[in-house]
């Protein structure tokens, strides 16, 4: 009945092109769901045709190259396009297309990964945003079917329908904020928000687009006071996201009471990210000692950073040793979902899947810290709290102090007392 | 429209009071959905208005510390009170508030954890259910957005609305029932009874409440025979429990087939307790010769327990060693998953996130014994069964064998012959 | 209402049996749901009565032995039962009553697991489909609540109720298509499919029917070109059922589109295959050189293959060595979740939870047999890639090549290269 009436309206009032026509007449049969999500989308009674998204190279289309990017909707959707371009959805900070493209801090010798000197468009062998080891088909499905958002409209827009309940439904932000590393679908879903949403709809119960878009348009990123990397904003540009979010808060809930929320948000995050460091120094520590393995001299280097031990977001998992791969596990998956399920108002998220997992990961790089010690050499002196006995040639851990000191891990004072110690036990033990 | 109904109703038929009206000259700008819920509510149209729920101290509640308990809302709702005060929900067994207040063989040590002496109000400082070194915000947000259900009717009723759909929705269980340690919600979605549930509705596929509140009310933990560490009851509170839920389930099924699947879990649950019985057992042998790193000397002391080896329901998991982090894992999720997953009609949670999970805690359990047994001392004798091989000094093994009898971990018997089993090698070897 | 219709058509329209009327004179009290159901079903209304389903053997039923089987259904459900049986749902393949009946490589000794020689019944000691140490219990609950699909049309549609609703709703196919071994339900419900499903329903957003049960009927396979343990068919059959899955895909998209699409399914999964590989090899080698613990001599034998090592779908999880829980683990879990979540388009799916996982199943597994190396002997010459340092006796790497070019490890090439190798440094050294 619905299929019929829109064949009515299609045949009685929308202008079919000559040049649609053309198409019609063979995509009828070769792309129907097209066909008839067109037909009964708002392109199609005001006119827009296939060529209009899709250009005329029919050779091109064939080998699945003519993407319709950004730019192709922005042509009309002007506003549109610049909201997505300001929001962190447009800006291809870790896409496998854009990476660091648009960071203020970005490392220039990235650019070579994905460019030509002078070119914009993507070398053919691009890897995707941590430079793993990646074939091109991962590099598709795994990664850029989130990550190409920053320049396809359709990645939640669908492709050809404009029904616009599909956008305001919260599940079309589940395909990529789920699972390990950012659970946000899931976390809502079984929160006090999502319960009541499930019950009475968005009134009562926010979901997504609520809060995120609550002025709708396109920018996602307001009232977010991190980086994609969990790293805080300047105190000026936290300030402003902050005031922006409480201004959604309000709409429902009392000032203080949203306040005190968000400022819990940020103490359990801050306290999630202590743990976290704990680990690191752990790590750091066992490698200035070469107690990986295998170490950074040891394996590929580093596209980046060459053979060094990288532990922050650029870190890889893969070609790493044991006690990394548990930190991986600690920083990119559990450190998120603690201070994210906070946010979200989701206990389970922010204790089980959370802190009680980022406490685990401490006992168990811990563990491993002591195994590596203890493999290596015989037992004297200390070393990083939790990591264990080490040994105690005066000259090798003086050189360990100094890269510590080095790396900003301890105090000038701290570095100037235990360096004393040392030598006051070297000379007492000759 | 929905929106203009509610008003009409309001300014025409409910009775709002000066006091109210107080209220609601800035409560309609600074807490808008609360005083939009309230409108709706059972409580507006019967005159219940904001002070007599909030109490009339503003600077308290500014403060977020005029908390609505669930004694307020008792004042009217005297029975639902008095059936919560009877459920598990209601008695604070594990809460961060209420802790072990309620339980019979309760530590009176616990007591000065929350409280000070001769007071019912907790403590500042007070930490959470097992004790860890928690913040005040993770316990807010971690532990207390669940736990806090002893003391607050909002906790499943939400805040101001009063529509019982809401409570009648079995996603209203989910906030709290789901996750590692005990996934209700996600086992249930995926049953049988969830599936038809979803497709024909509660009269075909019962949800949560057709069977934990079969006859309405607020008694959760009718018909469930275990407490919430997983111990099976008396054997006469077991009788009366199965035999209400029995009730429950024959208003579908015959009860032939209830009580076997009823007791097909009940054996499901005591062969997965078996498989947690071998792994504590390597535990507390490793910890009998010393191997654990660190042992319970070498960390903080248990808040309750001091520097002993806690593997029971008060158990840590921070600052412990890695086989007891792999022992948490097994005994609080995997176990729990695979009796629940079997109560629940589950098979994927019963086998796969359960009973396989044991098994292969075990595997990883029996290597790190292996390890921590290896590394230690040249090898003769025999440990714990697949605990791997031990080393042989008589008074050694003597004072092992005396803790393991001590512990229960060995029958009369079993002792009495090992004892004359290792003096006999003894003097045999001498 | 609908129940007092349900009645009125029941009381006469319905041509209710003597003996029927016999059964619901008791069974309107003893299994309500039953009766309800049935009376509300295509069953009733078409004179199909109790006994026509459950026999008349009153005693059996009160056992629960009376189970209502495929056949029953299949005396006038003929053809479906036929489309049934031809598909993987139908054909016992890894079922706990059914095993490895069907599979045209069987094992002849698995038949005597659950067969006594020439009976088509199983014992009654039955294990399930791995052999594991497995209660009945397990069995029932674990096992066999999905794999008695072999010979249960219940299992999807459902006892009582013939509403075709039941099966055409994605999530009758939750209860197995979910969990740690292949999360279908899960991916597809976080997908672009399943989002549009969501928010305007099947015709735009294909479910699980909608591709794998496109032309209605049972086959439930047709169009999936791999078997179930993952391993791809016979170039000739691949081909067949790939042209049966393009057939679906076309029905919406264009063709080059969806094949490009399958195809990158079909890459992902064998290089997800190779990173399998990488890690298998590397436990061969270690079992080569004796250092699993347990190794294959030190454990109960295996059901089918006695005291050796298996790696494949036969492997078990438990009594095995920690490595080998590893890539238990990575085959069947992350191995699994990589290429059908490419094949369901779910980017997280394909790679955090998969190809990530693999990498670092990969570091865990390498790092393991590292110090199982480490911890047996001093270090001379090399191992399988990743393995570390490898002691250097000659005669036992000979004897190890050996092992490692019989089992199809290496190319002869490689194997005389390596050998000659070998014995030139044996020389050198002496």
């Amino acid at each position: 009945m619905r299929m019929l009436l829109t064949l009515v309206l299609l045949l009685s009032a929308v202008p079919v092109l000559a040049a649609d026509r053309d198409c019609l007449d063979c995509h009828r049969e070769e792309t129907p769901a097209a066909v008839r999500q067109w037909q009964q989308s708002a392109h199609a009674s005001s006119g827009v045709g296939c060529a209009d998204c899709h250009g005329e190279d029919h050779d091109l289309i064939l080998q699945g190259k003519a993407v319709v990017g950004a730019e192709v909707c922005g042509a009309c959707h002007r506003q549109a396009l610049a909201e997505h371009r300001r929001s962190r959805h447009g800006q291809g900070l870790h896409s496998g297309w854009g990476c660091t493209r648009n960071m203020p801090d970005r490392n220039s010798a990235e650019c070579g990964f994905c460019h030509q000197e002078g070119s914009s468009l993507p070398v053919s062998t691009v890897h995707c945003a941590r430079f793993l080891e990646q074939s091109g088909e991962m590099r598709q499905n795994g990664c850029n079917r989130c990550h190409s958002v920053e320049n396809s409209c359709g990645s939640c827009h669908g492709n050809h329908l404009t029904d616009l309940a599909l956008v305001r439904d919260p599940q079309v932000c589940a395909k990529c904020h789920m699972g390990p590393d950012h659970p946000q679908w899931e976390m809502w879903t079984a929160s006090q928000h999502g319960q009541i949403n499930k019950v009475r709809g968005r009134v009562d119960g926010p979901d997504c687009q609520s809060c995120h878009l609550a002025a709708g348009g396109h920018d996602v990123s307001r009232g977010i006071t991190v980086s994609p990397g969990g790293k805080p904003y300047s105190e000026q540009a936290v300030k402003a996201e902050r005031k922006a979010m409480l201004a959604v808060c309000v709409s429902c809930h009392a000032r203080g009471f949203a306040m005190r929320e968000l400022q819990r948000g940020d103490r359990i995050r801050e306290q999630a990210r202590a743990l976290v460091d704990q680990a690191r120094a752990i790590i750091e520590d066992l490698n200035d000692r070469g107690l990986l393995r295998p170490g950074p001299e040891d394996r590929p280097a580093h596209p980046l950073r060459g053979r060094t031990l990288v532990l922050d977001g650029q870190m890889l998992y893969e070609n790493i040793s044991h006690i990394e791969r548990l930190f991986f596990k600690m920083q990119k998956y559990d450190f998120a979902r603690t201070w994210k399920g906070a946010y979200h108002q989701n206990p389970d998220y922010t204790h089980w899947y959370g802190n009680a997992e980022l406490k685990m990961d401490l006992v168990d790089i811990r563990s491993e810290a002591d195994r590596l010690l203890n493999f290596a050499e015989p037992k004297t002196g200390t070393a990083e709290p939790g990591a264990g006995q080490v040994p105690g040639d005066p000259t090798k851990e003086l050189e360990r102090l100094r890269k510590r000191f080095d790396r900003g891990g301890m105090s000038d004072e701290a570095y100037r007392a235990e360096k004393q110690h040392l030598l006051d036990n070297w000379s007492r033990n000759k």
